[in-house]
This record gives structure tokens, C-alpha cells and sequence, in this order.
């Protein structure tokens, strides 16, 4: 179960600390996802400069690194910025956009994973994917498959790769290869708006900077996430423009003790 | 005249179908387009780079090019997906943002041409330049033309390329170079709000999925856009952030048989 | 002091004259920056593409240049484009965002520098590090300064360069060196929303476009964007969803004289 008192810890941590988080994200996302980490509290800095990789890993206190858009330039950023944040043992994040939809999306996951990410957050395709059970070509960017029949899988990505596996949907998991925690905050219609995947995974990446426990920043950072999600949508009649605007406000204004009510598992 | 039949039944297919459509659009649209496909109910995928581009339209059902951010990586993206699609017989949708405002834009979109986009759509500007009646410098990516002034050069293009050709204005044009429809949708307030043109575009790539017609494609989707805009407007009272926002609640909670008795042509 | 009469006119002249505003920016800001710019009345073209660099620069009325997010591309893009403005006597506006983060950062904004532009638009910390007082490593892209402390760097750095220095803060400091004017309008909120400095720089683009005197046209930009912030701020009890849409409606819906009456120094 995940515990009320950590959770309102790791909150209140980000808005105090404020950790700066470098995210190498697409282009869709750029400007939601980091919005999404001031919401919560923390700096975002953009940037997949191969020039400043090492620099900017070097003064954040987290990375994230989402293979949305793809680009030879961008993905010399992410090898150079994974590998500095695994050498200097800076907690990183990798979100598998579209893991299965091309041959070059499955081998940059990878490639990647082989730094070591300290979370990996998709959706149930991606994961399945990235843990070999990829039975069909994935449908683009969303997920084709229900979180609920992939926990296995995701189970086998975490014990193969070392790193946490954060996988969302209906139903969010979280494991380490061993332990499982559910959450099931949310709402259909974050399906119906862009990027709120990767909005979770910024956040992740910032819930990292501050709990040296991958596994228990993984989790509060999605309660928020879908707490936030939640709230917004009772608020949105079905519009995904006021669903967006909605969900900023509830991560911005959200209030952990209040939050920390809502969860459920 | 526009179908009622045929209009409430491409609606009804993007939402039931959910078809992949694949963007390659430009940084400033990334973003709206890929939310104006989830609230109409397709399934966007943005991507440009090259190593994937072939994959990628072998799995999209529709394929969109928006020139609005040139690149020499992304112009590489565009001309594979744009062969790819055409090898393929996938409908595709070519949006020529600031034909005319520099030789390089024109020349682009003249190649692309070469690979017969089964729809173009622009702004007056963008098609009279196209149709090689572009009598002065374009200014930038707004265009300086009337569509009323223009429908001529768009049936001449859209004989010329065998392409259908959709021209947003005032008054909507679509033509095949014989037939002309016309759509009086929409509100002014829509050329004060960016990308609003790339979500046309985008929408236009949904309908050309799950509509055999490129005609009816062309004319239902920009039917779909413009009422939604006209219905935005109305809430919005002149602020272009609201309008932003009310726009996509209209698309994602559009109403295919109410929003029927709203067409005007 | 700001001349009631100049702020008035400049806005109407913004809304009377549209001035083709040139940006090369970051990802995360493009959307929100050609909003910004279509909000106050000018028209707004993003592209960085060394190809047509000077062709557009030739046609804009203005340009602005933001190293957000830096590409061996687009900063190619940004020498071409800063030196054709430099060469034909137009406007131009550097946003420095981030300088101080990265070895690169500081650089491309020193190299830049050298082709004058007309203002230099960045927060303390970018403006310190540019005036050569950097006295501890920038946090990412947010200041760790306040403004207060940093107007004689501003000063020295307007008199080096030649450039009309605009710094943003509690309190903005606009200086020629010798004259130095404030304005404090704004909220705290401002800076928990990303990129409102980039849509400053871009408003700040367009009142260059039609002001002559660099002075004024940054100072009555800024209040302009102060001004907005400050409206909308009142109007988002802390959401900063509703904060960004609320802002954007503030700029397209302004009224200048009544605007006039808020500006506080």
C-alpha cells in the first residue's frame, strides 16, 4: 500500500527543493511537460544539444529522456545524456514513446536501457514490447493493449533491466520485478488528450530528484499524476481544451494531505 | 450541396475506426494538431525522422504534410512519407504553409506535388501561389489574399495536380477542378489563433482515412473544423486563449447530427 | 517615465500596422510565442532554416532570436538570420535563455551579441552571466537572481553591447546604460508558467517593428505583457492552466488606454 505520509513527503519535497529536471522530450510534449514540472514545483530546462549534454546532466538533479519524436541529432543527445546520468548516478527516467510502432523506436529503448534508466514509464504496449511479448504492431503512440494483461510482462522488464517499471493506464502498476502497487485514479479522457503520458514520466522525473527511492517516487508521482487527472476531469464535461486547462490547475494548486485522500489502489 | 447523410457518417467513422493518422508537422502545430485528431477521435502520430518514415505510413491509415518548420532532416521525412504514401495508395494531405514567402517553401512544396497528395490545403495565398498566380510576396504564413479572389487558381491547381484542393477563408473553397463547394463556417477570431490552418489540415487527414471520397473528405472535415470554430467563438467573447481552449471542447464533444443543421455553404 | 500618449500609440499601431514578426525559437515556446504575437495584433512567422534565413528576414519587419533550444541547425539559422537583420537595419530582439547553463549557451549568445542586436530580453541570471558577473552557475533556464540585484550589470551590458537591455523580474528593468526605467507590474505566477519570457521577447519583437526608438518599444512592450499578467493573475486563483489561457485572452483583448491606467512604475 502505498503510504500517506511518504507521499505528502515527496510533494512537499519538490515544491521545496525545486529540483532543476533536464528532459529530453518530443516536440509535442515540450511545452505541457514542463509546465506539468512547475506545477508541481520543480525547474524544467529542455534541451537534447549534444554540445551541452554532459553540462546540463551534470547541474540537474534528474533526467528524463522520452523518445517521442525521433531524429538522428536528438538521439545522440539522449545516448550522451543517459550515459552521463548513469555515470554519475543522477536517477533517470525513460519514456518509450511508440516502443513497437517502428523497428528504430524498439532499438533506441533498447540502446538506451543499457544506461540503466532508473525508471521506465510507458503504457502497455510499450512495456510489453520492451519485455519481448509484443504480439501485434502496436498501434502508433497509444496503447493497444489493457495494462491489466501486461503485468507479467512488466514484472519481467523490471527484473531484466534493473530499473522500476512505471506502467499507466485503466489501472496504473508500478513494480520492481517483485513487489506491485496499483493505482486507479484517473479518467478515460486523459486518453483523449496528447502527451499526458509524457507529462507523467516529467513528473516522475521529478518525484526522482527528491525520494532516493525509485520505487516510492515512481508511485506517489503518479498518484499526484492521476489524482490530478481525476479532479480535473469532474470538472470538464467531456472538453478535452478545459480537461487540459484543468489538469494544470489541479497539479498547481494541488494540496498532498488533501490529494493523499483520494487515492485509491 | 454537402450530404447530411454523408457528413454524420464520416463523424461517425473517425470516432468508431479511430484511424492512425501520421504528421509531419511543424513545431508550433505539433501539439494542437495531434489534440484536434484525439478530440475528433483519430489516433495521431507525429513523427519526421527518415529511419522510420516508410514504417510509419505502412501502419497510418492517412498521411499529412505540413511544411511549416522546413529542416533538412524533416524535408528528408517528408519526401520518403509523401513516395511511401504514394506507392502505397494512401490518402495523404499536403498543407503548403508559406508557399510564396520563400523560394525554398515553394520549391518543396512543387516536389511534394510530384508525389500526388490526394488533398492540398491552404490558405488563399498558399494556393494561388501553388497555382503560379502569385501576384506579390506572400507576408509570412497569414495570407494576404481573399479566398473569393482565388477559387479559379484552385480549380486550375487542382486540375493541374489531380489533387483536391481545400482553400480555408472566409468562405471555404473545395474543388477538384470541377465541382466547387463552399463552406461559411467559422468566425473571424480563427486567424488570431496560431495553427489553427495545421488543425484543419490535421482533421482533414481523419476524414481522407475512413473516407474513400477525397471530395467528401475534404468538404466534411473542413465542415466538422468550421462549425466547431463557429461554436467556440461564440463562448469566447474575444479572448484567443479561451477560444483556443473552447475550440478543441467543441471538436472532442462535437455532436455529428447537431452540428449538421449548423453547416453553411 | 513611460509616456502614457507613446505606450497608447504603439500598441495601436501594433494592431493597425500587423508587422510580420520573424522568430527563430525553442520548441517549447513556438506555439505560445505566435499566439502571443497574433493576441497584440502582429503576424508571426517561426522558422529557423538556414535556406530561407534571409529571404524571410528580408519580408519581416522585425526578428527575434531565442537559443531555448539549441541545434547545430538552428543556431546555424540564427548567425545567418542575426546578421542579415544586422546588415539591412532591422530590428532585432535576443532572448539569452539559459545563459549561464552551459558553456555553449554563453557562447552562441556571445557570438550573437556581435551582430548587435537592438535589444537584449533575458531574466537576472542571463543578464549577469552576459555582463560578465556570473557569480555562481545558472539554475537551468529559471534566475537564481533578482533583478534589483543585477541593474548596474544590465547598465554595463547595455553600454558594451550597444543594445537596449530588458530585464524581467519582480520588478523589469529597461536600460541604455545611462537611463534606466522600471515597471512592476506582473505576479509571481508569471514565473511558474513556461515560457513567458519567450512570449515577452516576441511582443517585445513587434513593438520594435513599429517604434523606431528601441527604448520605448521595449518599455511598452513589457508593460503591455505586465500588465496582461497582472489581469490575468487576478482572474486564475493560482491555476496555472487557467493562468496561460487567461493570459493569452488579457493580450487580445486589450485595451490600450485603459491599459495605460495600470502601468505601474
Amino acid at each position: 500500500m502505498i503510504s500517506t505520509e511518504k507521499f505528502i513527503q515527496d510533494c512537499l519535497l519538490v515544491r521545496s527543493q525545486s529540483p532543476l529536471v533536464h528532459n529530453i522530450t518530443n516536440y509535442v510534449a515540450m511545452n505541457f511537460a514542463a509546465n506539468s514540472l512547475l506545477a508541481v514545483g520543480a525547474s524544467p530546462l529542455m534541451s537534447f544539444y549534444a554540445g551541452e549534454m554532459e553540462e546540463i546532466v551534470g547541474i540537474a538533479s534528474a533526467l528524463t529522456v522520452n523518445i517521442g519524436c525521433l531524429d538522428e541529432n536528438e538521439m545522440e543527445g539522449m545516448r550522451i545524456a543517459a550515459a552521463t546520468a548513469d555515470r554519475l548516478h543522477k536517477p533517470w527516467v525513460l519514456d518509450p514513446v511508440g516502443a513497437g510502432a517502428s523497428t528504430a523506436r524498439t532499438q533506441i529503448c533498447k540502446e538506451l536501457i543499457g544506461f540503466h534508466p532508473t525508471i521506465i514509464r510507458g503504457n502497455a504496449s510499450e512495456i510489453a514490447c520492451l519485455a519481448g511479448v509484443c504480439v501485434e504492431k502496436s498501434r502508433g503512440v497509444d496503447s493497444s493493449m489493457a495494462s491489466d494483461d501486461v503485468v507479467e510482462a512488466a514484472k519481467a522488464l523490471a527484473k531484466a533491466s534493473g530499473s522500476i517499471v512505471s506502467m499507466s493506464g485503466a489501472t496504473d502498476y508500478i513494480t520492481d520485478g517483485e513487489r506491485v502497487e496499483t493505482l486507479r485514479n484517473g479518467d478515460p479522457i486523459m486518453s483523449k488528450v496528447t502527451v499526458m503520458g509524457c507529462s507523467a514520466t516529467a513528473v516522475t522525473g521529478a518525484f526522482a530528484a527528491v525520494d532516493s527511492d525509485p520505487f516510492t517516487a515512481a508511485l506517489n508521482a503518479m498518484a499526484l499524476w492521476g489524482v490530478a487527472g481525476e479532479k480535473a476531469a469532474a470538472v470538464s464535461a467531456g472538453g478535452t481544451g478545459t480537461f487540459a486547462v484543468k489538469f494544470m490547475d489541479a497539479l498547481s494548486t494541488s494540496d498532498a494531505a488533501a490529494d493523499a485522500l483520494l487515492i485509491r489502489q
